[in-house]
């Protein structure tokens, strides 16, 4: 057998890290499908609640970690779906406010059981998420450093 | 300041793991724009390389772990960049198979450096990668039968 070099042992690590966001991810929208909601629009609602309504689709972007243009076209096909609504800035125009509408609101309370990710976080001890999270902390700060972006300015997740 | 329930730590925990995954894809996709080639093509590249020609869209996207729809996309940019080319199977017309052009196998060695992700990866120890190898293994094998596909089927990437 070949030995593996330093940076095929790495990579095989994103692709492994890759793949475990994506099954999480694949177990949520499973979750939600009987609600008709893709996974990717209950993330929204989970940061419009944490941040509190009338946040900017910048604001959006920046926590969830999608490029504005992408973020822009998850918000669109949320107001069509009628979840929430795109407003003007009284003061600002130029500056687009996302509200959660009556149906959103609704949306959010179902998508707030995440029993998917719950019974999956639940295969490591209180102690190996402590240590996960923390590697993570380690990766994503390291990560953005490389981007060029100063971690303090992008505090990691909290949405509660 | 509110306790935060077992179920937000879990979801946050989530997000960040997703978070990492998509910072490193930034710095690869960074990494890789002097070549104009796209992350997830190099990806792709890997991945018929670990496998040998011949390799069905179908085997990729149990690699890549994305959906067989999106990756019929992948494939078919990657066919118009002339990376790849499909041929349909001898024996079985309605089996397609995906080889790289010349143009395809001079990408896949452009893409051999992975800077990006080994400067990442280096802020993490070589004890503290395998504990995170080992903690994404259990996660992944937890969220695939979840998910109700047997984890042996689905063997962890080795693009080596």
């Amino acid at each position: 057998m070949p030995e593996v070099s330093a940076v095929d042992r790495d990579y095989n690590l994103w692709v492994l890290l890759h793949q475990v966001s994506d099954i999480i991810f694949n177990a949520r929208e499973a979750e939600l499908q009987k609600y008709g909601l893709p996974a990717t629009q209950a993330e929204v609602l989970f940061v419009i609640k944490a941040i509190g309504d009338k946040v900017t689709p910048a604001q959006i972007s920046r926590m969830i970690y999608r490029r504005p243009h992408s973020v822009s076209g998850i918000i669109d096909r949320m107001v069509k779906a009628g979840l929430v609504k795109k407003t003007k800035d009284l003061h600002k125009k130029n500056l687009i406010r996302v509200t959660m509408t009556a149906k959103g609101q609704q949306a959010y309370k179902q998508a707030l059981g995440r029993k998917s990710v719950q019974k999956i976080m639940a295969s490591l001890s209180e102690f190996e998420r402590q240590k996960f999270k923390s590697l993570l902390e380690t990766l994503r700060n390291k990560g953005l450093k490389e981007l060029g972006i100063d971690p303090k300015k992008l505090p990691p997740p909290k949405f509660v």
